[in-house]
């Protein structure tokens, strides 16, 4: 019988910038990459005319990678980092000092998708102090708001709409939003913070459509802080069958090396290879599943999955003591970046 | 040296319309009651020429007292008196099936005033079904959303602010907002839940002045839920020397009484006791404390904690297990009165 | 170059029987299987004498598969028949009405591993009032205390010392362990609940060695109550390449079928199919990885990711609402069958 | 009708020496006291002869007493002389460098109980380290356990049998057992942590008999570190009672004082007046109830509250903060101490 598997183009759902360009490797992007350290940060900016060939909103694209947040001098170097870009976007958008509102989405009692309440709760709200007329807001702080809208399923009213809702009525000069995000790409849970302008649809991780968070919408520049923190079962898979694919590559590379035959095979990083598998070395590790080309793969993985039911969506199982430390980090960085004279060990 | 303490006049700041009522024996109000079993009802109506006088709002008042919220069946018993009072306040209103806001006013961070934030969590809210197209809701379910603005102190944006942006934008036809309120009787802590369509103005249970949450300035029917949860050091004391002066007067009833002698005092509830002590006796057993009047004993008090910090507001240690009980009566009776269709089991 | 991958044996860890049965198709064992409506269980003994071969302590098995517990009316089915063979296997070792220790096993802070310590916060505990001269406890009510023994990362104390301890104390009759597991096939993940007498080794589910818990270490029968709530990334990606292999041969089976030509690939569940690919089309499809036996696959699968740190043990997304509705689910379980005169409804 | 109030003797329950002391100003006792700006610490010794007298176990006592720990410099400040005491305790008792098993007592679910529980959560452990054979503790670290062994109510067991169990499994050199204590001052309420060598009985604080958690029984040394979080109504009422007679002598003192009649009787503290009524003005002011002596009114008012259930316990609304900063000055002092290497930022 002769049937090759049926692939249909498929557009990859990606939060990630980093992901999209590492997918795509697409020309005329310059990426700025800079290291603190084991920490490394990518600028790069998307204009208007390449926004739609990237699926990517337009804008400047800000990324973190980090490896380990679990030791307290690391995580220390990384809210550094992140407070130094973050000061730089508000200041290149003329952002420092004005009025802002933090806006924590996602759902607080679904502790992958917590990462924007949780950091809410420690971000040093400033408003109302502004607002009493009896007090004078010591030099060095800004005037901050901050609030979480819920989730629809939850609220029955789209996070959009209560932003809305809020700014027409506090009228800040700008929004920070943080989320959990989908990655596209297991190398990224949980190691990288994106800090963007280009806006966010609320739980577009997950699949739904809803309204716009937007400077377009808005009419105030809006400030994304992402961290993705779920994946789906068939970017792992896929994701498998590539470093397989290397693994192989690596092996054969050094079959006749002594030295390979005394490790052991759980104990080396084969990801350096520079040597990648041929058409026909593919074909005969991988069959017909070797000559997909990789969104295909993640097309087939999809309706292999999707139809049964086991496409899950799945995040570490330390995701607890992740989402918190990674709350600290970022509402650490935004406290020093809005408020100068506050005490930076707090 | 001839000091008598000074006091001037005082507003009692009160939440509760049971307490206000109680205090003051107002004439002209008509109080309807109605037992359940060991659960009391009252309902009354303040009309717009009385609230001055009361220094209460205008509007219907209904306040369930119960006792035992620990045991399943007393809850559920609860539940079934609150759910057909719910109703029937809504139904006079024309409120029923109307597309509601649900509000769950305070801080879901500070375990005495969560439960609001509590309440909402168990609330099934449906709204968003209502606007998928692809749905058609099941016959018996109404259309609510639901939300909790959190406090002042830790968005920096009023509660206020945060409900109205929410109604001009989602347009609901009434709102109710379930809060913690303070007490001004030690009786009622954790024991009462008082039904209004008066408004509200949150935080006012613990001091702070809000713009209100009222039909008057959201423009849509408010009905407000709240149970008093906390009560402060001054009412403790005020309480205290109200229940001594009854226990005097009991023992001073029952001396000659041959029974007395053989009971142990902590064994006996001396509250239905119908001797008051007179003017002179009040004077021999609590000296010039015993010739003032009740306004002016909670001045005197308040004169006494305040200036040295000690006029806690405080809450029951078992606080936790309360809330947590009462924001389940609260939100299971919500969803019965909204939800005719709903398992009335879950 | 000739290189073929090499691929050592590979002990299948795995604590669920189903999972091991279903692997290996040992005969001899006899698994007796009945169904409630959707809901099915499975019962088989391993003696002493398979328990090398299979890898699995000897000891009863019940195992009990489930589809949804979202809905109220699910999970009361679920509690039946969970209570039904908990106490059909406590009744044939004449456990019933005996002095029982309940352990919740697992890490209360990590929400994946927290079901053995939130389904203890729910159990009716009576120990205490056994031990109170002044109460006679109620007909129908058993002799119940329930503990919590933690992590050894966060006590530093092995969890079987900790109950070893508590034994020698206490003198219970009989244990009841409730732990969350590992899962080696993702169609079992928050999908089932086993029981078994066989003992378990705390943290086993992740890889840990531990002191094992068990009647032959603490002297007295040990229930295990065990539900698989994490998999790793290996497990996803196997299972995931099994379910390729049924997918392309139904495919295969259908190509000449005019009605499949009209569905969408994402809409059949392809899982039914009763052809499976030869050695040849395997080749074909998949190359030289599709000649591989599947536990060669998994070795193959854990030398890839487990080196570059990419094994992943991983939860659904969904995880907190499901270890809320397990524990639910187990602890009333446990209540129905340990105290007859308990309100079933509470 | 001639009745005088009638009043037994009456023991005063008080988990804190420096209660005790002031209450009952002990000869023969030296109490030292030290400031470090506005933290106070006092320490004495109770010998055994004394301990019946006092109705305190025999043992030394610190009490730290701070105000304001909102603010992270204060709370910084706390946690120096708590590490600088609780060091020179351990050194005194050659406990330094010992293997330490911690105990957080109480209910991890009541927010004011939780203080053990919670304070165990930031203990750094490493037992588990010292027992693994591959690895090396680095230098300056302790062996160090911790555990918390619930509530008597929640798990059917006692503390002491649970601890017992565990000490006779892993032998640790002494414990250290951190609890939530009942005050019998409203002004010690979250205010003091007290250190002390002469056990505790686990829920004494609220009026449980249990097995005393103590070196008689346990053989071992137990280090207590307690704070009041709770205080009952009778408390409450005759502290303000006590205030309430200062402020009328201050009021005595400056009546004719004319700046007195510029102050707002809000606006001062009346409490360091060294005038104080005599007999005669207790009379004019207070009735019989200013004959009694304070002992007395205490009984009289737990009379009064008792058989009517209005001797409430009670917490300050702001518990959850509270809880939370004192289990961190708590786990971060005891870090400090036991751990020379640990990072003291952190």
């Amino acid at each position: 019988m002769g049937h090759e598997v049926n692939l249909s183009d498929f557009t990859i759902r990606c939060d990630l910038i980093s992901e999209t360009i590492d997918n795509k490797k697409v020309d005329g992007i310059d990426v700025e990459t800079k290291n603190y350290k084991d920490i490394k940060v990518e600028r790069l900016v998307i204009e208007e005319n390449k926004s739609k060939l990237l699926n990517k909103k337009s804008g400047i694209y800000t990324t973190i990678f980090f490896n380990d947040i679990t030791d307290y001098e690391n995580r220390s170097n990384v809210i550094n980092v992140v407070t130094k870009e973050l000061k730089k976007i508000l200041k290149n958008k003329s952002l420092l000092g004005k009025k802002v509102l933090i806006v924590g989405l996602g759902n607080e009692l679904s502790t992958p998708d917590s990462l924007g309440p949780k950091t809410i709760q420690n971000i040093v709200v400033t408003r109302h102090l502004f607002n009493m007329k009896e007090i004078q807001v010591e030099e060095g702080y800004s005037n901050v708001s901050a609030f979480s809208p819920g989730v629809y399923a939850a609220t029955g009213i789209e996070s959009f709409d209560i932003i809305k809702g809020i700014v027409d009525i506090i009228n800040p000069d700008y929004i920070i939003a943080i989320d959990a995000l989908a990655s596209s790409s297991i190398e990224n849970v949980n190691k990288i913070i994106q800090i963007t302008d280009s806006g966010i649809e609320p739980g577009s991780g997950i699949g739904n459509n809803r309204k716009e968070l937007s400077e377009k919408l808005l009419s105030i520049p809006v400030i994304v802080i992402g961290v993705p923190t779920v994946v789906d079962a068939v970017t792992i898979v896929n994701d498998t069958i590539s470093f397989l694919i290397k693994k192989i590559s690596y092996n054969i590379m050094n079959i006749d090396n002594p030295k390979f035959k005394l490790i052991n095979p759980k104990n080396y990083n084969y990801l350096d290879i520079n040597y990648s598998l041929d058409d026909q070395e593919r074909k005969k590790y991988l069959g017909l599943l070797g000559e997909l080309k990789e969104y295909e793969i993640k097309e087939l993985l999809s309706e292999v999955l999707t139809p049964i039911g086991y496409n899950f969506i799945v995040t570490p199982k330390e995701v607890d003591f992740l989402i918190d430390k990674l709350s600290i980090i970022i509402s650490k960085s935004i406290n020093n970046v809005l408020h100068d004279s506050i005490n930076k060990n707090n």
